[in-house]
């Protein structure tokens, strides 16, 4: 089972908020100065566009993702994680609240 | 000028989801075992009950607060903070997404 905590980070005290508050997501820098963030996404249809590529990883929750320039829809719950090249986007449909781990580079 | 970040913590990688969304919150832990969140809550009008005494550090944003057993509205923005008594409740009315940190006891 994987942490349920990042150990050792700062936390931004002002957090990201996108879709009108369907999605919010606070960032955390590691001692290195690698930065990952923390967030919610309530159930809801959205498309979300990456800069660096990016590792989601699902601490809790239920989704469908779709890549793009893909087709297929894939399922995603507690405990897996899926990767989104940079500059890139990819719809994600949340059936139960999500919980995630952003993960940069 | 406050800090905008909280250095040397563990922060939770599940949120805490309050009023379908309204609000969310991450725990964040000091190496110490103090205790503190990081929270959003959206354009609404909510009451929320404490069971700890609370400080609401105001990060950004606009809300008026009453609380229990008060008649009387005071409005906080960025960089003002209210008291909450432990076992007590208090009223907020948010005009502009509040960015918080709460610290308890």
């Amino acid at each position: 089972m994987a942490d349920l905590v990042i150990a050792d980070v700062t936390v931004n005290k002002k957090a990201s908020v996108y879709f009108d508050g369907k999605c919010i997501s606070h960032g955390v820098t590691f001692p290195d100065g690698t930065k990952k963030s923390v967030g919610v996404i309530l159930p809801a249809s959205l498309t979300f566009n990456t800069g660096a590529p990016e590792i989601m990883e699902i601490v809790d929750g239920a989704c469908k993702v779709r890549l793009k320039g893909t087709e297929e829809w894939v399922a995603y719950a507690a405990g897996s994680e899926f990767k989104v090249p940079g500059d890139s986007s990819f719809d994600i449909e949340v059936s139960e609240t999500v919980h995630y781990v952003c993960h940069f580079g």
